[in-house]
């Protein structure tokens, strides 16, 4: 499935729940290193080292955890009309976001597609670092410098799981146009994962199947480091805040990066650290690369490198 | 200038000659840790360990130094029947290449611009690594633990210069699509340096002025390394052998890329080795930035950190 | 225990057994690469490629596997005069070594200690590196340049298991002059884990306790790495080879330094890679650190970063 | 000139004068992230995260610059009193330092020497980090989770000049026990350069020929970073605060360590990051490594990698 015209630019943001806003800044602010943008009443608005949109992971305080949207942004203003034509003439149910719905974005549209709450938006603020923050180089967001021995730098992909991933995972591709770099096909001859871009990352949004009597959920969302370094920083800085991680450090075979998880203890969103280098994929004519059991769950395991987690891994074969 | 449809879809190779091909080998696979795809009489095709292309940089054996073609990638067959068609209809002196004539490519174009020798294929061989030196991960082309302390992953960018740099900036811009992602502008007012690309990359292909009466240059071709560690590596590779750089390792401001220059011995071809972080720009609105002499030829130098080179810093700002 | 006058100036070496040199010599210096010193007769005499000695690891072909000694070098030959005459006044058995008994070593003297085979020696030859594999750097006995992706620079310590263990701990501190820098201590109030060092590393010799029916141990040499991505690129070069690795990539929280865990397929000596930064320890009046099963035991566990190896944990804290 | 026993065991600490102590501690405090111990009138007492002893860099606010003391730690009391009494015996004028007259230190002794300002110490305190920076690691004195990009680790070592350096070379080495690791000696025979160590650092203090005409002077004292990543987040640091370094990042060729110099605004007292590898020297029969001007001044030069600085390179051999 070779890249198609697609709407969509990157992904932008995600936007979670948590019950203890409070808590959770402390985690992602004071713990990893995010920065906080802007705070409006019960939603806190925070961003890598060097993203430049308003946010790119909000999290809003309610009763509840969980998702709340997972972002997209378009190519244009053009692109997310005509795609907001093209679900609804599908039959999708589209909710209509006004600009000052959610702070530091125009107005956008929200479908749920699979059990997942999908937003796609083209307007967008990026502001600049506060007086003080910023750097001395034009093309950096906030000084790095400034930054703890994590640093997340840019939001790097989402990932997603369902009980109907071929349906979702065909729908990613035929209508929003994503190319499937890789993919894992089970011993029973069924694909079990699906890694999809539309940009040169192995992957801007991976789906994983879930049995049948498993509702859709989030797994993770995914910020970049810089290197190595920062990797092994960052699980030293949660060794000495006694927080356990998921998962890692590790290595990847899909996608090849190495990697960290570990989960806000407040919201239980699980964030990955992805540090280099995986790759970058500038071929027109990509062919998606198949993995099979007898390939990752053999001898050299699914997990390239080091500690892995809860959810790689042959547990999920069985079903 | 925003990113427009652009019919091409990266950089692809540089060819250049060499007088002692002997030797252009021994310092590029020896010395630096390309990987020779193929040798046909006098032409050696190299790659780097991640490059999936049959080469991304090819040394041809003839009397002559400089660069024989700077190649880049359409996005299909079709845009690239319809790039020769507008190129003719512009003007252009379009030379067909028949799909036997360079080893490992189909049907190419070739067109002088500005001076420099360009040349756009869509066909290309994409061989694997040879018995032995596959890596077990599928989404890998050599097995990197087989690489030497240096291990080039994949070409970067092309840094050309000529005395019609805002014309040649121009067609680059509406011509073939770029995107003009920083700019240097000089306190005379007029531009200096202009860095485009077609990717997320800061720059598929960087053009820099040069004074009226000088001949149009290739300045040089740059390959990606993994981390810093590398680059470091590729110094001290260099001070083993005796060769000096021509500049590195430093930062540089504009792209924020880390970086080692170093020139073939034989072939007088310069290569740049780039190791992260730079940046990946994946906005679909992205504002050119625009540097000036206050900014990067003050106090804090041109050089944001380590040892400059020949092309670097103010000598050019007099023209 | 504060370092006392200590006749041992470092580890010198560890001899092993393997019952195909052949492999063993691919496995250490092929996938791992070490550096082949000589080789006579049935022995390959291997170092790190900054070991100045002739051999810092000596693989013995023979019907067996294991290690045949575990050698010290003594601060000078009066030193080791001194402690032969010492040893045996404390009845023990002295076996003395020629000089031309052990290729690139003068006289020694061998003492089995707690069912450990320990050799003490003072001359030793240190070749040069062979010509074209020798440094720039005068301080240097390999050129790095020629290592491959993972390098072992310097032999580090050795570990070795006993079940008489608080009576060899106190022969090393109280015969050797060996200092005390850290120690373990489980909840049933006796030490299972010493520390010990002659110089500033965490520790040149461990000792960790075996429950009382097992026979003494040879657990594992570590050789020192320059940097965490040698660690990770030996972790991948694993990875390719289809070796499974006994432990890692992971931070100890005792000694605080990197390492990676695997063992030779052919003699199963384990080797363990150290990359820094643990700690140098110049203080002279260093107080022996104390883990408790409460600090390494619990939540975050004996292991400070990533995946554990089978020897390490509570598994052992049972006895 | 081998190791002798000596009575010193480390290097301890620097104290410096500072026009202005709030834009020193600014300095190397908030922009380098060295730690303030405590802070007694005008003296403020700072460390790296790893340094145990209370202080290894100390600033004396006064109305001028330049080095206080230069301040080594002896192996014991006892050594210290034999010590004062060498000196005395030598006809040194040695001054009595009281236990309360600096902060965190019991008593010493000082002695002017070839114009350095030398004191030497055994006792001292050892402060825990204060509450909330301490680490999980018991074998770490600061959490390390807390310190900037850069964090400092411990102190390295000293360097010093004068014209008199053959007299003072040959008293650090027959007074005070310390061994030559490596010297340097221009093309008229003379000694220009001597690296001299009591531990197994490739040096604790460096002494450098100056003209004959000129002052003895104090060059920097140095500190240890973990990673070449961490010497590199140095200069991005300062090219983020527009300090310019006064060289670096490079990597030396005596000693094999990377570097980088930058001198403090207020006190003009200049500091080196070293960041490993270098080497450890445990040899008890090591070689004085002799380099010559051909060996590092020419084609290759005396910096093996990267932007030297003032003070180094053939500037200096034309005395």
């Amino acid at each position: 499935m070779l890249r198609k015209e697609s709407p969509i630019a990157k992904l932008g943001h995600i936007a979670a729940h948590t019950p203890d806003l409070e808590e959770s800044i402390w985690f992602f602010c004071d713990v990893l290193g995010f920065q906080l943008t802007e705070q409006t009443g019960n939603v806190a608005h925070l961003r890598g080292l060097r993203d430049w949109e308003h946010h790119t992971l909000s999290l809003i305080e309610s009763g509840q955890t969980g998702v709340d949207h997972i972002a997209f942004r378009t190519t244009s203003q053009e692109e997310l009309d005509d795609l907001a034509e093209q679900l609804e003439r599908n039959g999708d149910d589209v909710t209509r976001v006004g600009p000052d719905e959610e702070t530091g974005q125009g107005e956008a549209i929200r479908v749920e597609k699979f059990g997942h709450p999908y937003e796609f938006y083209y307007d967008v603020e990026k502001p600049d670092a506060p007086e003080g923050k910023q750097s001395g180089l034009k093309n950096r967001v906030y000084g790095e410098h400034l930054g703890n021995r994590i640093a997340p730098r840019r939001i790097d992909h989402a990932h997603v799981q369902d009980s109907v991933s071929p349906a979702h995972a065909a729908w990613l591709h035929e209508e929003l146009g994503f190319q499937l770099n890789e993919q894992y096909r089970m011993d029973d001859g069924e694909l079990w994962g699906w890694w999809f871009s539309v940009t040169p990352l192995p992957h801007d949004i991976a789906v994983h199947r879930l049995a049948g009597d498993e509702p859709s959920m989030f797994d993770h969302v995914s910020f970049h480091l810089d290197s190595l370094n920062d990797l092994w920083e960052a699980a030293n800085m949660l060794a000495e805040y006694g927080i356990e991680p998921d998962g890692g450090p590790g290595k990847h075979a899909i996608t090849s990066a190495n990697f960290l998880y570990v989960s806000d203890p407040a919201s239980d969103l699980c964030i990955e650290f992805f540090a280099g280098p995986g790759y970058l994929n500038f071929e027109p004519d990509w062919e998606t690369i198949e993995w099979t059991e007898k390939d990752i769950g053999g001898e050299t395991s699914h997990q390239w490198i080091g500690a892995g987690s809860g959810w790689e891994g042959l547990a999920y074969s069985s079903e």
